[in-house]
């Protein structure tokens, strides 16, 4: 607890400890805020609490996962990440070694998404009060000139396209939890998206209308925002969503649908139809990128719905999650 | 627990109930990212985990904290808040009436600070895996023209000049705690200085070299790091220290030193010798600031150290905090 006084313990921890330990990524001061000379543009904010649960899992870990979680938020409303600042709500008794391991894990996921830490914050709860180590990232973003997206600039007719396969997360999380008795060759997706989505802004601006990265609830979750706050259907083709095998089976036997499932590396973009087949080749084109496919088209009604054809020519409705299968995925 | 899984209840819990509860301090959309346009110049971040216990007490709550807390660093960097992002992190069973209280204060303690909430984010963990709530809030500033802080500037002779009386924060939550058997009327210190900070900045930009709100460690940790940092002695008067009395008899009965404990409305700030009494004038001539004293000179030596002469003749070493008597203040 002394750790956290904002005493002795607390600068010998900071200087010490944390400053070391994230490396290249650390470009802050130790004073109370971060002085930024970013230039002129819009900026994009966004912020996210993470208590993924358990702390590291294969593919990734809750230090890694709180920068691609924040710095894919920025590049969903067309940004690169310019700022992160990191706070650690840190349980009593938890090991060092965990907490070190997470905070080398945050700089190295920095360094790979080319953002500085400029600042952050330290907390520590009794034992019992927290579980093990939360960790809120905040970023800050420049926005790419040109870029103009939104649910507004859906139209009738757009294309959806997926970055690649669903689901690695959610189910790998489950997995690592060790609750069902099941295993599977598989790792979470969380990468830094921006490194395929900047290409296409780049490409085409204009053509680029909506952007959304489903995490939480799922490619089903984030569609359905989408039909609900543009007025219109998402009608996907199931057949052309990528799925990998693990994942299908996993998700056959607990009852799941794959649709549900959260993703950390992966991000849907309506595109206008005309550009669609020239950005999927541009996607496929970047590394990471060559599981793109086109998995859905904007259509006029049944409005703000989300369906999906199957390959058997029905049609079923896809809703948007009830309940909650897999809670603290990230 | 469904509420922080992405699906239907978290969409009913932040359009229906937190974006409602935040009032007109809410300025964001639901989109991954704000965006902001705010125009060119130097940019202030700060980012704070909040798990004060208890949520509520004389003077303030969490909520209130998480918004003063996150404005005042900005504020000691010379920055104006532009926007404000907040994170939860929900304990599973906490009543529904406490988190909406805390974003009321949220809201409110924004609306006062006049910073516009722009985004944020829910998680829920389970029983006993958190304390009710836990607030983590980062905040963008625009740094004034002209300003220019840090140890650096800090010159042999600049005086130190304190917003109002200390420990008011640290003792009431001590208090509100029930831990121990001491009655006081004594309310959290809990507000945006950026009123107080502004005007001196503006009055003469040059002539303030540092600022430090002394919360986590107190007076005597600010002004240890700035000793420390600057290779020079901080000499405070001991006798000019504004200390109310409850703080005073609190601290005696349980043998803390009032420069110990945090404080979440007060500001240190080293100045120009020559301009020490203007700023004081200035300061004591706008509400809230009436209180504000120098309490303080740089001195050449013993270098890195802290000291109180005291009202008999006497000096003694003001030292970093060691150890925690006030886990979780802010």
């Amino acid at each position: 607890m002394a750790d956290g006084a904002g005493g002795k313990a607390s600068r010998r921890l900071v200087e010490g400890t944390i400053v070391p330990l994230l490396g290249d990524a650390w470009k802050g001061t130790l004073a109370d805020s971060a002085v930024l000379d970013i230039g002129p543009g819009r900026l994009a904010m966004t912020t996210d609490a993470f208590v993924v649960r358990p702390l590291r899992f294969p593919g990734g870990s809750i230090g890694e996962l709180a920068v691609n979680g924040t710095v894919n938020d920025l590049a969903m409303a067309g940004a690169g990440p310019v700022a992160l600042v990191a706070a650690l709500v840190i349980e009593e008794g938890t090991a060092v070694e965990t907490v070190e391991a997470e905070l080398r894990a945050l700089g190295e996921a920095a360094g790979r998404a080319g953002v500085p830490v400029v600042g952050g914050d330290t907390k520590v709860v009794e034992h019992g009060k927290g579980d093990g180590l939360y960790v809120s990232t905040t970023g800050l973003g420049r926005v790419l000139e040109g870029v103009a997206l939104g649910p507004d600039r859906v139209r009738e007719g757009d294309r959806v396209l997926l970055s690649g396969p669903i689901g690695d997360h959610g189910i790998t999380i489950l997995l690592a939890r060790g609750e069902v008795d099941l295993e599977a060759d598989l790792r979470s997706d969380s990468r830094p998206v921006w490194p395929l989505v900047r290409p296409l802004l780049e490409e085409d601006p204009g053509a680029v209308r909506w952007l959304r990265d489903p995490t939480r609830g799922g490619v089903a979750s984030a569609l359905n925002e989408l039909a609900r706050d543009r007025g219109l259907a998402v009608v996907l083709e199931e057949a052309a969503i990528p799925v990998r095998e693990p994942v299908r089976g996993a998700c056959e036997l607990l009852g799941l649908d794959p649709l549900h499932v959260a993703n950390e590396g992966q991000f849907l973009a309506v595109v206008a139809p005309g550009a669609a087949d020239r950005l999927l080749d541009r996607l496929r084109s970047i590394p990471g990128g060559e599981g793109a496919a086109i998995v859905g088209t904007l259509r006029e009604g049944p409005a703000r719905a989300v369906l999906a054809e199957t390959p058997y020519g029905g049609t079923r409705i896809v809703d948007l999650l009830e309940g909650d299968p897999l809670p603290r995925i990230c």
